[in-house]
């Protein structure tokens, strides 16, 4: 099974969480494209071609991105607003995703019992991914559960320590792993 | 009552409904500041303080977008990533957008029946919108009823004519004015 990391962390070099997943798959024995879209497009000028051809390339999709706003940061929105374009993603000739697994993973600052309506965000984290989920039917992918860790957030000396963020962050690289697993599993 | 219109278009020049929608805004007897962000900012480079000096002197914020993969363009996001700062909109000190009208203008390609349970959009459109309801109740603004249209979407000879797309952005405009309206008879 080929796999595309895409990579939409605005600052991913100063990210602890995300970092440390990217680097935890990195150096699993799966094989990974990873493709980090700050270092390739800091000017946010897309080479959608580039990113169309790595999309074919591979049997799944991973996502990796802080939740920012209960969404993906803008500089993620921007990659699919025009990679995922007519008549590639969607549209009469646009088949050329169909099949293809899509896993969001993403790291959420704030602690479960916010994500629920007598919480501080009034909803569940499951429907904050809907236009993601559609996005995902809409190019006749396969949708799998999205993973994410709470509490991925550390301000130095006021929330958590580093190493706990990194222990979640390890959590969650193995259950992004386990998922894999189970698609090959499930395909072969 | 005064008013910030947050174009995030990011072909605006381009577009049919969003810019019709502008102009008519534009034309009316409301006190408007109108901030297109693709003009200011074709670099993506956005003057943060700026854009919170301009939403701290308003009641009521509108944004104005297309409805692209089920969410706000990218170009607006990162406006909300980046202007929507800690301890302006939300934390211990985060209060300056409190109180403030918070309205979503929007327009759909789609039909309305696409947007159930059982049409080709799987989820009715305030299922999408749910990320942005929850970004103006951390921001303690007052989350106002969406207004979009449907069939926003102009392909000549194969989909709806301009003049049918220009009425639909008449009808939305003269919404968004009876809603402001009923702002201000609500307000004072």
């Amino acid at each position: 099974m080929k796999i595309l990391l895409i990579v939409g962390h605005p600052k991913f070099k100063d990210s602890i969480a995300n970092k440390r997943i990217v680097e935890r798959l990195r150096a699993s024995d799966f094989e990974i494209d990873v493709r980090v879209l700050v270092d390739l497009y800091p000017d946010f000028k897309i080479d959608v071609e580039a990113e169309q051809i790595a999309l074919t390339k591979v049997d799944t999709v991973i996502f990796q991105y802080p939740f920012w706003w209960y969404n993906m940061p803008g500089l993620m929105k921007i990659w699919f607003d025009e990679v995922f374009a007519h008549d590639f993603a969607y549209g009469s000739k646009g088949n050329k995703l169909k099949g293809k697994n899509f896993l969001l993973s993403f790291t959420v600052g704030g602690p479960p019992s916010a994500y629920q309506p007598i919480g501080q965000n009034h909803f569940r984290i499951g429907d904050f991914v809907k236009p993601m989920e559609q996005t995902a039917y809409l190019s006749q992918m396969h949708f799998i559960d999205p993973i994410y860790e709470h509490e991925m957030i550390y301000i130095p000396g006021v929330y958590h320590t580093r190493e706990e963020v990194e222990a979640r962050a390890d959590r969650q690289a193995e259950r992004i792993l386990l998922a894999l697993d189970k698609m090959i599993r499930n395909s072969f």
